[in-house]
């Protein structure tokens, strides 16, 4: 039995803490690169998942996966050279110092361990992340992401940086210097030695803010003057999402000490990862031992390889910052007009600011939005404090051709709410 | 290159916090049913892994997940039918009131969830474990894993609960009642409110103590008094490892509020649970809203449904039970003369405890043991608070033919240790 409402009534069994996405819930049944299609045989142009990465039911890295779990999947107890296969091909993608990896299974765990890893360094627990952030569901991320609900008596917020109107990026930078200080001030008087400075490099649920080049390094400078580590989250950002600099850090310029990775990494198979430098592992592994079940297990490691060898040999990467130029083009053209209050994006990441407008209504313009495109076959999501940035991120698969049948839907919905 | 000694070399890149099983390490690069082969083609018996319980690479297994992942792999805010069957297909294991099922991709990930609904239940945050436990790998649960490290203050220990020589079940559980009451009443004089009685209902990292029927009972109730909710860690004892019962709680009578699981559950895809009251999940969501980017996606949930389906097919919980009790009349004829101070498990889960004899060593007869096996072709582990307990847990699929097999590397290791 597929139909919707069927389905909708049997969901009790999963309990009120889960949400869908939209008015009219979506029953996808097939995806395929940058397509889903649901029940009724209707396609609809996914430009919103950036898990598969390297499209939904990517071939190369289902045969990897299978192959794989037909062979062996055990654990890191034992040697296996695919671990370590994929280890160096993914550290090749990183500057020398940030040498070591780490495996799990979510962003999550990911997060997790990497402020662990970070308390073990620091000697401190006092956590700087900005004013909306996500970091994840455990009990330390829930208490360290403000978007979930209050934070911990040992976590400081700040503004997402941005560049003002008219103002350089170094005076920008300088003010959120200041204020990334400040708060690890704020912290040492309260008496709470400081840990880590942690951010996601697009600032994806304050807003998505992509960071010009050295917007960071100030807020990290000051992080480390106050004795903190500094975290780069590339959960969202990381994998080619931004464009050809591969990582949300590497084309602000920012040298993170720990790098943080989940979604896309198994493009649906759960894998994430902690990158960080020797120094820092081994501080942790001080304090004791680490064991993931399922983390950088032999399949784990096939997928993860895939995933990479799509990535680089398919040059999606800079194909999402080519995509991203047009896209960029288009937005300048066709927006303007139809009440939107700022576009931010690189690469295949994009956030719509959309002006309310008319009668007051009790969900916002955006949702309308998103939801009106859905009705027409196109899949977006919106986000942000206010509920009110359209939130486009496809699959890097997600090519040139597929831009009109995006912005054609867009501007169609847009003018009607 | 797939050397031994290379890939230890390589293995800096992971960091020293990893562990590796043996003074030999193992290379296995080929998995079938109850076997690994390595590099050499030798093979071994794998009287270890709990993690492929319907066997290595079940082509069931393996063929689900490839065709699922070939078709739909997306998240739970979309609508998707699987995810729905195989809570029902699960949860019809489990007592009636044990009817939600939140999904996450490992034991940790679930613990740590369970201690979140926990709070949300109780407003408390002060945790009672046993001794030696071990719960997970999150910042939280590593501070609540005596086996780990210290405990936080918000953590209380009891010893696992144990029937003594000449006493009854009776008796013990009081006395472990008034262990469980004592803690939460010393948390409660340390103004920590109660919130959860956390316990492995086979008490593993402990040193494998299968509790019989009734001793955690009183337990329980004095959790419950201090306003505390009694959750059972299946991580371990779940699926049918204990035998026909398939779950820990079940065989010794506990009636718990949330239940987590995890290793089994995908037969190596990172997929783990928690199933757990109406009444809880409701508090819990009243906190906030739960997404798990991977957790009970399509591809999880027919991996999941395929190893239920072995399960219940092949009555794998039932055989555990069989293949288990003449484990029991072997172990009794065959291991007290060889300098065994204690024998204890169940179904497919036993911990030996080894006597330490003749000259000091650097390390446990019970190492020496595993190592001796392992070079004798048969996997099996030693832990314990002292590490003299073998920890003998193959897959379910290990049968009444493995037995021998089994047993005479044991007993020749024993002797010659």
């Amino acid at each position: 039995m597929t139909e919707p409402t069927e389905l909708l009534a049997r969901r009790t069994v999963l309990g009120p803490a889960y949400r869908l996405f939209y008015d009219e819930p979506l029953l996808p049944v097939r995806g395929e690169d940058v397509w889903l299609e649901d029940a009724d045989g209707r396609r609809y142009l996914d430009a919103y998942n950036n898990v598969p990465v390297v499209g939904h039911g990517n071939a190369r890295v289902v045969q990897a996966m299978a192959a794989q779990a037909a062979t062996l999947c055990t654990h890191t107890r034992y040697l296996h050279p695919a671990i370590l296969d994929y280890a160096d091909a993914l550290l090749a993608h990183f500057p020398p110092d940030l040498n070591r990896l780490m495996l799990a299974c979510t962003g999550s765990e990911a997060n997790d361990l990497a402020l662990r890893m970070a308390q073990a360094v620091s000697g401190g627990q006092g956590i700087v992340v900005t004013h909306h952030a996500y970091h994840g569901v455990t009990q330390l991320l829930a208490q360290t992401s403000p978007s979930l609900a209050a934070v911990a008596p040992f976590v400081r917020t700040v503004p997402p940086p941005m560049v003002g109107e008219g103002e350089t990026v170094a005076i920008a930078a300088r003010r959120w210097e200041d204020q990334v200080a400040q708060a690890f001030a704020d912290l040492q008087a309260a008496a709470v030695r400081p840990c880590a400075l942690l951010v996601d490099t697009v600032f994806a649920s304050d807003g998505i803010f992509p960071p010009a080049h050295g917007l960071l390094s100030g807020g990290a400078a000051a992080a480390r003057a106050a004795g903190a580590v500094v975290i780069a989250d590339e959960v969202q950002a990381g994998f080619g999402r931004l464009g050809a600099d591969w990582w949300g850090f590497a084309r602000t310029g920012l040298a993170p000490d720990i790098v943080t990775m989940g979604k896309p990494m198994g493009n649906g198979y759960p894998m994430a990862g902690v990158v960080a430098t020797a120094a820092v592992v081994d501080a942790f592994a001080a304090t004791g031992r680490y064991f993931n079940t399922f983390g950088g297990n032999p399949v784990a490691a096939a997928v993860g390889m895939a995933v990479l060898q799509e990535l680089e040999q398919r040059r999606l990467p800079e194909r999402a910052e080519t995509t991203g130029q047009l896209l960029a083009a288009e937005w300048a053209h066709a927006l303007p007009a139809l009440g939107v209050a700022g576009i931010r994006g690189h690469g295949l990441y994009w956030g719509i600011t959309v002006a309310e407008h008319g009668a007051a209504h009790s969900s916002t313009r955006a949702s309308r939005v998103a939801n009106h495109m859905r009705q027409h076959g196109v899949l977006i999501s919106h986000s942000g404090p206010q509920g009110n940035v359209l939130k486009i991120r496809p699959p890097l698969t997600f090519g040139t051709e597929h831009v009109p049948i995006l912005l054609d839907a867009l501007v169609q919905a847009l003018r009607q709410t």
